[in-house]
């Protein structure tokens, strides 16, 4: 069984984002799981206090460590990615010597209203995942433009070729995180 | 008189970047001020109360507006700028149609502890500018490595090329607000 | 008279980039003049003889020394610029002392024909601005995205709302130079 | 037999990243190769003649297609790669369709006589290397600033540290090709 963390970088439940990895879950490849966890809540990573994480960030650093891979969906915010995404990123990173990200293979996607789709925040998340020692596949990419357009007002994802290219980097990701781990 | 805001994006008092911003005070140019506000504290940024914020936030934005130009002092975690410096830009950003940010001169100063010196976090930093429409001095760049050579024990910028670098840089930026506002 | 200078970086003279450069031309702000070099056949830049370039060259940075402004036109190939427009960076950059493009302003446009508009190899052209030197305007952006829907089969730009912004970019570069080189 | 190729993105034969990858082929794995190419005297890519490249080309290409992992030493200028080096991977990128460079595993090398070794440049790299669907190795990194001290004056690497981070870069990479290889 292939266990992947699904992390999503919006401080709004229903985001798009947020409805990508719901969208996921229903298209997982087999001997394959999906969970969902809710970052959006950590309180600011403080360096004086990273020896003595919230509860809440020693859960996530577990369920990192436990898991084999990471599908991350980041919204864009000012050309990057989100305060909220970076701060998950740096609890999980730290206190130094106890990076939970080391080594794990992943996914990106995102979606957004506008018509860029992420693309400035996928590279810059790329950017950090080498700090991180992270493999990320490149291909298919997911880059959502105008994902008012793909999601239904229940926030269920309904575009065919979404969901198709969705469908495929799950399965690309799950045959990735084999080949990086078959060393 | 002209107003610069000074903001670290240090999560740690001690830290390099708030020296830099302390040895700032004491190189001004004339008919120059240098006020510094602690952004480490705010609340993680959350979409759903952005039209309500926090009173140190409506503060910070109030001192933005206030402020003829920013100097921003940023670290560099994991290739990019910190969680809480970001968190910092979003909150003042947002609601949208209120950018406090909108057309201010900035200049960019990083210190590490390592041997790059905050490069990346720096031009990270200068494509987020962009979307905030800010215009951020190029030169002199000052990208403190072996930050802990510099400064004293009573975190007192001690080094004289360091400082030098500094003065410039606010010489410059002052002349630069000059220009950007002369329209 | 404001003499701006238009470079495209793309290798094809009927790109949609080139058609962008032309159209520019029919909108100029009053006293404004817009002249298009051609740096597609520049040799690629040797450093062993920098210090000797062939006349095409000798002029182009003379053209840029005689210009207020400059207004690149850049294509996307691999997330980046073109390595047409880097060497002719680097030509007119070099040697050393001799940065032809030191202190100019500009603009960057940019069209492909696909989905993203060259948002990539925007924000990596603006990095490589921070070390020339040059200020480039933060807004409107022009990312012409699917661009062959806004021209004509004769590379002409009928797009209304794409004319609206080049038009605009224009005025934009031009007051913008003006501040810049208030001081 | 793992077969390596390797690449430097210097216009200079004298050049520190040519220092590298010669120091490379004194310290392969067992059962490993390296052949260096130089692609600093090809012609300018030109879109319109893509489909008949010159035979240097023509042989690049045939090279990348029989190697098994990539090896790049680059320079910076300008905060990115050189235009000789852009050249190069978009003649082997190019035409549509027949790109040499899918699927290749990749390691990232840099030097430059100045204090920052190449930081800029590598992350652009592997900005372009996620579109060319390469896959570089994230550690150990070798970013060799002030490389004058380094290198003895015939050009031999004589730095022990950076001998034996290269050796590891190399060993890392011959591992990491045999896992990518493995589905």
């Amino acid at each position: 069984m292939m266990k992947i963390l699904g992390i999503s970088g919006s401080n709004r439940k229903g985001s798009y984002n947020w409805g990508l990895l719901e969208a996921a879950k229903e298209m997982l490849p087999d001997n394959t799981s999906l969970e969902v966890f809710d970052v959006s809540r950590f309180p600011p990573f403080a360096q004086d206090h990273e020896r003595d994480p919230p509860a809440e960030v020693r859960l996530f650093k577990q369920k990192i460590r436990q898991s084999d891979a990471i599908l991350f969906a980041t919204p864009e915010h000012n050309y990057t990615i989100t305060a909220v995404l970076k701060n998950a990123i740096e609890w999980a990173n730290r206190p130094g010597g106890d990076n939970s990200w080391n080594g794990k293979p992943a996914a990106i996607v995102s979606a957004s209203s506008g018509p860029r789709g992420g693309a400035r925040a996928q590279l810059h998340l790329r950017q950090i995942l080498v700090d991180l020692n992270m493999y990320a596949i490149n291909q298919p990419q997911l880059l959502l433009a105008r994902a008012q357009d793909a999601f239904d007002s229940d926030l269920k994802l309904k575009d065919p070729q979404t969901r198709e290219t969705l469908k495929k980097i799950l399965e690309t990701l799950a045959s990735w995180t084999k080949r990086i781990n078959s060393g």
